[in-house]
């Protein structure tokens, strides 16, 4: 593992972009998004990705031209066309508007289909909390989820994110997927030859598995998360991840006229966006007092056996930001080899 | 088990509260919720809740003649304060004028203070899908629930219900508490001498237990739930249902100015309420459509090993009060005679 500065890994990126003649104005929101996600130590959507969203680009499930259009607006709401640019272009545009009209008009929601893969969820939500206004985004994407009781693929991960601004306190940023795990997770595990805990997936054949070699056409050629993957995963807490699945694809995928269920492709995106202006509601002062309580109730609380602190949503990323700003990033070896040698390639 | 028509249930919980000079022009609030509880199958929040609802208007938790009042409005938003009133008649208060805004305005969303303990969730949403519109409801209540990681009692468990019209399949209608188990579910183990699965509950000594005698100071006394329990739930799947917990909690309690966190009292509640007109974003048919295809592909998938059907949330309530409207509803005979005792005391 070695460190590398934010801004050196970040103008390596948009240089690799310019050198295939991608658009850096807009490839520049990809690349905060990625360099953000190892910053905040969200590693499963930080740069090892970045050669996912070049194939996504060859591919054309991604323009990099692609500018959003408004579809539909009102006063507080509006649905977003994203054009297939990229996600994290397009999820910008629409969370700079759903504060604009939070500002002027309490709360704004916004609805976004035909996105590029949006990135960390959290990067929106703190957008808002940024502008101390409560954030919320729902996100489907392509399916790997059985439904509670299946072993179909049906549902995305459909992931979710909240950010809480509080008075003093650093506000709570709530960033997790519906099902029970990532899909990135069953790779690692499968590489390093460990069991998987019951309830994170089932194989083909209806079977709940801790061995993920069960999960994939042919476990011995590993393996990128997607690559050969057989089984599907099963939704957090079963019913309860399964429902808050279905809710999130209705509220993202139904309410924007988006692409039918389970047609959703690799690397498309679906979100709902929403900004809520405590102010609309209460005075700023008894909104944050009451926040920064809450905070301080948690950490207060009696430990756990075997547990050190108890951690706030949003804490442990503030932490690693801290500490990668001034460290640099901690990247693989390999990883880093791998996104110079890009520079070349065309 | 016998089984009482719903209309008999009603008119006998009316009379109480009528022979206790209790007003039943809004008691019929709650009356109508615990009874649709046990008709759909809720049965945590059925009629057996019922004395617990006595005492609370015994204690002054709950003022039976209570009546919300509007502290904030918008033309999409308003902060209600329901003046100790029956949660259930606050809430349907609070419904209407979210179902209102939301007709004129695409999305409204109230929130609720000072509101006597509201019963089943999914009512409200319900009454919101009724009219077409997708329904949110978020509630939080007194503290059962430790933080992750920790074993104090912080949070409530905090339920929420959404509800999702779609256009020839019934509403996707999801309803959970974000702690991994019911209070209520505690006691019955307890009673039934059975062990309780490993994450549903922590000992005051911070240990994570199956055995459900050490959750209470004196577990020989059956034991409704909260009689003297010592231990703290825990939230859904870790971390998440922690998020979730959370995030309720402020939209609920700092976002109305309530009470603060660790301060809420039994049989007090808090919510947020909000109704989205899918018309505001996208065609009605193509939104109707998108959510019978996901409705229709879940039910499809290739089942578990065990499992006889895929459900969609909702669905087994749905049958439930199909069965119990012809059948009656089912109750334990004791409960039965408990309740009819109480029409002659005062």
């Amino acid at each position: 593992m070695i460190r590398i500065k934010k801004e050196k890994l970040s103008s390596l990126l948009l240089g690799i972009l310019n050198a295939r003649d991608i658009n850096i104005k807009k490839g520049e929101y990809l690349v905060n998004n990625l360099v953000r996600s190892d910053l905040r130590g969200i590693r499963s959507h930080g740069i090892n990705n970045f050669t996912y969203y070049l194939n996504l680009i060859e591919n054309g499930t991604i323009d990099p031209d692609g500018e959003p259009v408004i579809i539909n607006e009102t006063a507080t709401t509006a649905l977003v066309d994203g054009q297939k640019g990229f996600g994290q272009y397009v999820c910008t545009f629409a969370t700079k508007k759903a504060i604009e009209k939070a500002k002027k008009n309490v709360i704004g929601t916004i609805t976004v289909r035909n996105s590029g893969h949006v990135g960390h969820v959290s990067d929106y939500t703190r957008m808002i909390s940024d502008e101390n206004m409560i954030g919320i985004i729902y996100v489907s994407c392509d399916k790997s989820v059985a439904p509670f009781g299946g072993c179909n693929l049906v549902l995305g991960t459909n992931p979710l994110s909240y950010a809480l601004p509080a008075g003093k306190e650093k506000p709570i940023v709530v960033d997790f997927a519906t099902s029970a795990t990532a899909g990135s997770k069953l790779a690692h595990y499968l590489r390093k030859g460990d069991k998987i805990p019951e309830g994170w997936a089932i194989s083909s054949d209806g079977e709940i598995v801790t061995d993920p070699r069960k999960l994939f056409a042919n476990p011995t050629v590993p393996i990128k998360w997607g690559d050969n993957f057989t089984g599907s995963l099963l939704p957090a807490a079963g019913h309860k991840g399964y429902g808050l699945a279905l809710f999130i694809d209705v509220i993202t995928g139904a309410l924007t006229g988006g692409r039918v269920n389970g047609e959703i492709i690799d690397g498309e995106n679906f979100a709902f966006i929403q900004a809520i202006n405590p102010d609309g509601f209460i005075q700023r002062d008894l909104y944050s007092e009451r926040v920064d309580k809450l905070i301080r109730a948690c950490k207060a609380s009696k430990l756990q056996v075997g547990v050190k602190e108890i951690l706030i949503p949003g804490e442990p990323e503030n932490k690693h930001e801290e500490e990668c700003l001034k460290l640099g990033i901690p990247i693989e070896e390999e990883l880093w080899k791998e996104i110079n040698s890009l520079i070349n390639k065309k």
